[in-house]
C-alpha cells in the first residue's frame, strides 16, 4: 500500500487531524456564543455535525500518535476501510452542515433584512462559525480523498 | 483500466446519466412552478446547479451513446480524469444546493410558521423539488465513486 501525504500514522496525517479538530472546536465555540441560534435548526445541526467531526477527528489523531510512538504502520486495509467510511460520512456531513448554515444566514442578510431588524442575531458571529465550518469540511475532504486513495490502491 | 458498473461507455453508465439528468431537470421543473421561489437566493442557487447538472449529465449521456453506437473504449486516463473533475465538481455543488434549500424548507415550515401564514409560499413543491435534487446528489454521487476509482486503479 502506497504512503501518501495526510496517511494515518505520519505526521502529515496527524497534523490534518489536528487541524480538523481545531477548526471544528472553533466553529461550535462561536457558534454557541452567539446570541438566538439555537432556535433555527440548521444552526443545532451544525453544531452537532461539528461535534461528531470534532470527537472522530480527536480519536484519529489518538491513533497517530500512538502509531507514532511506537513506530507501528497503520496502512492495513482493515483499518484504511475503517478510517475511509468513518472520513466519507463525517465529511458528507459537515458539508451538508455548513451548506444549510449557510444558506439560512445569506436568508438573514440578503434576501430578508431581519439581521438589521431583529439586533438580538448575532448574524457576524454565524458567519465566523460557517466559515470554520467549511474550512473543517476542506481539511476532512483532503483525509476522505487520501483514504479513497489508498484504499484503491491496494 | 478495469471496467466497474457505471464506466463512461457502458449501459449502466447511460443508464446513470440518463437518471440524473432527468431528477435534476424534474427538480428544476417542480421549482420553478413553485410561487415566490425567486425571492430566496437557496432556491435559485439550486435551479443553477441541477441545470448545471443536468447539462454535464445530458453532455455524458451523448458521448455515452456515440460510444456504445461505435464501439468505442472510453477508458482511457485522459478522459477519465475529465469526467472524474467534472462529476466530483458537479456532485458538491448539488449537495450543498439541496441541503442549503432543504435548510430554508426547514426555516420556513418547523423553526417558522412562514408555511402556514404566507398561503402564497409552494412549501409543498419546495420539498419535492429538494427531494428529486436529493435523488440527483446521490446517482451524481455513485458516477463520481466510480470515476475515482477507475483513477485510482489505472
Amino acid at each position: 500500500m502506497k504512503v501518501v501525504v495526510g496517511s494515518p500514522g505520519t505526521w502529515s496525517g496527524l497534523l490534518l487531524r489536528i487541524g480538523q479538530c481545531a477548526f471544528a472546536g472553533a466553529s461550535i465555540g462561536v457558534m454557541v456564543s452567539a446570541l438566538g441560534f439555537s432556535n433555527y435548526t440548521a444552526f443545532c445541526y451544525l453544531i452537532s455535525s461539528m461535534g461528531l467531526q470534532a470527537l472522530w477527528s480527536l480519536g484519529l489523531a489518538c491513533v497517530d500518535i500512538y502509531a507514532l510512538k511506537i513506530k507501528r504502520d497503520l496502512h492495513n486495509p482493515m483499518l484504511i476501510s475503517l478510517f475511509f467510511v468513518g472520513d466519507w460520512v463525517t465529511a458528507i456531513l459537515s458539508l451538508a452542515a455548513a451548506c444549510s448554515s449557510a444558506a439560512v444566514t445569506v436568508l438573514f442578510t440578503r434576501d430578508s433584512d431581519f439581521c438589521r431588524m431583529i439586533l438580538q442575531l448575532s448574524c457576524g458571529k454565524f458567519e465566523i462559525s460557517i466559515a470554520l465550518a467549511f474550512i473543517t469540511w476542506l481539511l476532512i475532504a483532503i483525509s476522505s480523498l487520501v483514504m479513497f486513495w489508498l484504499l484503491a490502491s491496494v
